[in-house]
């Protein structure tokens, strides 16, 4: 800690934590298996000068800087490392803009999803991205993950909405990247390289968001199946029309009976899997009739269409309870893989094959219709070998995705859950040029050290 | 020359272009105004393992790389540098895989957009990028430069396209970045750091692009108003409707009256301005009828709907001839300008109170929906006074841009061109932040030198 005291007294005293209890609440994020160690100290900064201060001093004493949003991510790449500096960016929590005629939001990292979502539905305008935590995820971790959500398989992911960015570096100089403008091609794309670098590049102290006219009211359809590859076919017959559905989520019997277990949603025995779907387009009514169609081609047990705004949003929610309701099941390690489309029901036969060959419980959900996928292990955390099942379990179920032609994360991340698996999916070449852009960026390695990048 | 042996030795005789009548048509690309010099060599690879001989070869005898791909570009990036070797893509030129289940295509860099285009509608599918240049650029060069065209402001740039790439680096590594599934935050977005690059981080020897399903028939509106101010009211009108074209272009007086020198369409002489418009949404009808709304709105002399595909690519045609036919005017200067969307207007008042200043005539054209101008000026090249009349207004022209929150190139990119005013867009930092990534994938800067990068 001595060390820290030439940091402690370039900073005022309001920004600095030093209280142990307060300090243990900033060790981890939300992801289970993955190493972390005790920070020396919380900074939680107000401006971009405050940060800027913090990175300099922090580069100048060798010590390591692990930036933390809500802390929601489900990686790693928001632990602490022992003896690190956590950089809190909860007080930068300010909407600075909204700009309704170029439709663009600014806003201050520590802004949580869901505020920007509702600034800019009081301006009549949308900002798609809506992963699961989005009302306790910050918009600065949504672009250090490049987070997805529901809608991404209408609207694209978070990095599509990212217009620029403000950017401390790991020595404290700040940039802009990007503009304020629709199209631009000045110079390399230095704001796609920080969206999705986990905070191991800079850190994001401004971000501008571009935003979309509001859709029309959507459309849902529901349709229940005997088992996950009923769905799965309904998936391909669906990707075979001209729809593009909005939201296009399957949730398997497990999951279903947790959710159930939490929220009673009338779902008998006999339903082994569920579609949701939306359409938002003008032709949403149209659209839910052709989805449904799809369904029943393939067999489904049920398809029920609704226009009704109410049952929709009632349906999102029990979409997102599935993390929730399967954390009530027992201890939980969930994977975040994404497969070519085609792939979705080879996947789930995969990891139904997995499931009976360890003997143990895996919950399926996910966004099918851009083949991301969220198998979550249920298993038991007290003994050594349910430890050791469960991780064999998600290192089949990671491997699988990689023989299927996919990535090994699809929207969570690596951190320090995956960073062995970063380097099975890169080939050599690629994995030295990780190394070289961080070196030329953070030369010293401060931020968020052992997050994301394979060791080379 | 004789330096060059080594380079000539290691690869088969038909790659190696020595002819200096060959060699002389290698220069320079479509720009004016910017620099080239004599290469000494120019090769044509057919393979990934060609490129990567020669670039490993030219590396260690330190001797410059040019890519070229068609040549069609309007900023210099593909023009030679004296002595340098031109690495031309041309027979780089094949589609590898169409896969409809998954929506990809994949092809070499060589490949001309148009055939891309062509292939993906022989499946049923879409490509959506159209630069002007359509039918003679390739699929290389519109990644290197993250090309822009008519169908933007609906369905977005070339890099919203491209999954993954295929890239020689400038010391002869091949990687890979990237995926298949359309979805994936594996390490960094390596995709987006080559895409718009400008050939100065590597040669792109293979693209994996995303297709869209192929869109309803277009609706299209023609709107003729008396000034230009009248098109730019119009355009602020359809910004506030619900509606996206998915073409949304103007043309001034002086570029209507040079394409009606070409193809006579019929304009009369009160027209100053034209809106030319399309929707190919579902609902294109509704849509063409609020955009022509919106153009009577801003008093408009006359508004044209037409649901005739062939009336749709007549005009789609007639706009490509703008840089074409303002080129028969004297010589031409082209300039890429992108503002905010609510700037155009301000934009257009600009460039016409330049226009007079200098006594010269601009044309003015381009993308009116994302704010992506092209004022063309038309001068005398004969004589020094009439060179430097023409660049004084670029350049007020391009700071006017910047003043106007926008950037300095929309799509045409930096080039040779452009390089100081990178720079003057670009902070301190993120200046810095470019020459560091160059040098951490080049550091010997063998690639395209002098081009995009603003000198620190
Ligand atoms: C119930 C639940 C549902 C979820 N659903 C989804 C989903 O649908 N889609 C999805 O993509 N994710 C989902 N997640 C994961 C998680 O919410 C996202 O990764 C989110 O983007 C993390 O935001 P955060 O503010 O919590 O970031 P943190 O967890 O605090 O940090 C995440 C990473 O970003 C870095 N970081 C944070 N802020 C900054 C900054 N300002 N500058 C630089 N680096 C920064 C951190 O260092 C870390 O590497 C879910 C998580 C939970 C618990
Ligand atoms: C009439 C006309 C209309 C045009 N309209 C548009 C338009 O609407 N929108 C638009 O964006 N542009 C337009 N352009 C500009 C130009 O066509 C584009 O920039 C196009 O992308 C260039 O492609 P090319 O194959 O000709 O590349 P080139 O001109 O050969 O090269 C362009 C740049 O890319 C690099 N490069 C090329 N291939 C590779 C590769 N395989 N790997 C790495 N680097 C490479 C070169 O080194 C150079 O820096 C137009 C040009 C003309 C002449």
């Amino acid at each position: 800690m001595s060390d820290l005291a030439a940091l402690i007294d370039r900073l005022p005293p309001e920004v600095v934590v030093t209280d142990p209890d307060l300090i243990a609440s900033f060790v981890r994020d939300e992801s289970h298996f993955t190493p972390a160690g005790a920070p020396a100290l919380v900074l939680i900064p107000r401006t971009t000068e405050e940060v800027a201060t913090a990175l300099a001093v922090a580069h100048e004493l060798g010590v390591a800087v692990v930036t933390r949003g809500a802390g929601s991510g489900l990686s790693g790449g928001a632990n602490a490392t022992e003896g690190c500096i956590v950089l809190s960016t909860r007080r930068l929590s300010r909407i600075v803009e909204v700009d309704t005629t170029e439709r663009l939001l600014v806003a201050q990292p520590g802004v949580v999803t869901a505020d920007v979502r509702a600034e800019a539905e009081r301006h009549g305008l949308f900002y798609p991205p809506d992963p699961g935590s989005v009302a306790t995820c910050t918009i600065g971790g949504n672009v250090a993950t490049n987070a997805g959500g529901m809608c991404c398989v209408k609207y694209g992911v978070t990095g599509d909405y990212v217009l620029g960015l403000e950017v401390v570096l790991a020595d404290g100089r700040t940039m802009r990247t990007g503009r304020r403008t629709v199209k631009g091609v000045a110079g390399y794309d230095l704001t796609r390289l920080f969206v999705g670098s986990e905070g191991t590049l800079g850190v994001i102290t401004e971000v501008t968001l571009r935003l979309l006219p509001t859709p029309s009211e959507a459309h849902s359809v529901l349709a229940t199946f005997g088992d996950v590859a009923g769905a799965g076919r309904a998936v391909q017959a669906i990707t075979q029309t001209r729809v593009t559905p909005s939201v296009f989520e399957i949730l398997d019997r497990t999951t279903l009976r947790a959710i159930e277990s939490m929220t009673p949603l009338g779902f008998d025995g006999s339903v082994g899997a569920v579609l949701l779907l939306q359409s938002d387009s003008s032709t949403a009514k149209e659209d839910a009739e052709a989805l449904a169609d799809a369904c029943e081609s393939a067999d489904a047990l049920d398809v029920v269409q609704s226009d009704n705004p109410d049952e929709a949003r009632t349906l999102l929610e029990a979409r997102r309870l599935a993390l929730p309701s399967l954390e009530r099941l027992g201890d939980w390690l969930l994977d975040d893989v994404c497969v070519p489309r085609s792939q979705v029901v080879a996947l789930i036969e995969h990891v139904e094959t997995i499931a009976s060959d360890e003997g143990l419980t895996i919950g399926l959900f996910g966004h099918a219709g851009d083949g991301n996928m969220h198998p979550t292990v249920i298993y038991d955390g007290s003994t050594p070998e349910g430890r050791d099942t469960a991780l064999r379990a998600f290192d089949r179920i990671t491997a699988s995705a990689l023989e299927l032609g996919g990535t090994v994360t699809g929207e969570h991340g690596v951190g320090r859950l995956k960073t062995q698996w970063l380097r099975r999916e890169l080939d050599a070449v690629a994995t030295e040029v990780h190394g070289a852009i961080k070196r030329a960026l953070d030369p010293t390695s401060t931020l968020n050290p052992g997050v994301a990048l394979p060791a080379e």
